[in-house]
């Protein structure tokens, strides 16, 4: 299968990232594309929780654990891929992957950056990979600048950057 | 990929499905296998907690949301795929999958039925899927039966059915 193309969306904590992709996400939809989202966790997350059963599989040394509902299938497993592989491994028939975080990695970004999270500067000031900024303040880094309420307009960026 | 073979382990609430599941995968693990395993869940299952940011992205309408952290992957997707074809679609690089409950799935299995649970019969008497009773009762279906703590040889049974 094609790789799906991944743009995350990056900031400070606090700064409305989650937010910022739930519109996305929205929009994007709206528009008929396909997409899968990825959220960075600690290695205690909990969707491996203490105590119960699938935990107990898992414990007990299974490779991979699956947890299954009608509707809803949910996947645990440790695997030497980094983080990018996982992405393309798991979400490769996407139109679109949109993460959330993962501001170390090499992949094209959209920072936001709202002044209201008190954090003095940006993060990706100096980032060849920003392809857009979102923010409330004065920075103005070289790449289209958007305001904190313009997710129609960054879906068209996205849009134009990676689906057309 | 080729599929893997899948076996499961049955019995009614509290009769120590989740117990003996432990026990064989501990020792199949043991004795050199790649062991997949599967539970079933309730629709709601807290993989998908509310409020959590990766419950956000899917209410906003991905199609699939992936939790990574360094060491886990956790995939979280509706799909139109029937129980067996996910347990397939996602644990099929393993040498045997080994699920908790599925019985009304037509799937190898094998029964666990304990006085001590307080149930009168057991499940499985007329199924012929069954492969295995465990028990402390004096149910003699037509297949091999074991002692509630011989795992090691049901362990064995699943190595000659499945594995060999």
């Amino acid at each position: 299968m094609k790789n799906a193309q991944i743009v995350s969306i990056v900031g400070k904590s606090g700064s409305g990232k989650t937010t910022l992709l739930e519109k996305l996400i929205f929009e994007l939809k709206q528009r008929g594309y396909k997409i899968g989202s990825v959220k960075h966790a600690h290695d205690g997350f909990e969707v491996d929780k203490k105590g119960k059963d699938s935990w107990r599989h898992r414990k007990a040394g299974a490779d991979a654990t699956l947890v299954v509902s009608k509707t809803k299938t949910a996947l645990i497993r440790d695997e030497d891929l980094n983080l990018i592989e996982k992405m393309q491994k798991y979400l490769s028939d996407t139109d679109l992957i949109i993460a959330e975080g993962f501001k170390k990695q090499s992949l094209p970004k959209i920072e936001v950056f709202r002044l209201a999270s008190n954090h003095k500067s940006p993060l990706c000031m100096a980032d060849d990979k920003l392809i857009g900024f979102v923010t409330d303040s004065d920075y103005q880094p070289d790449v289209p600048i958007f305001g904190l309420e313009d997710f129609k307009e960054i879906a068209t960026l996205i849009e134009d950057t990676f689906l057309s």
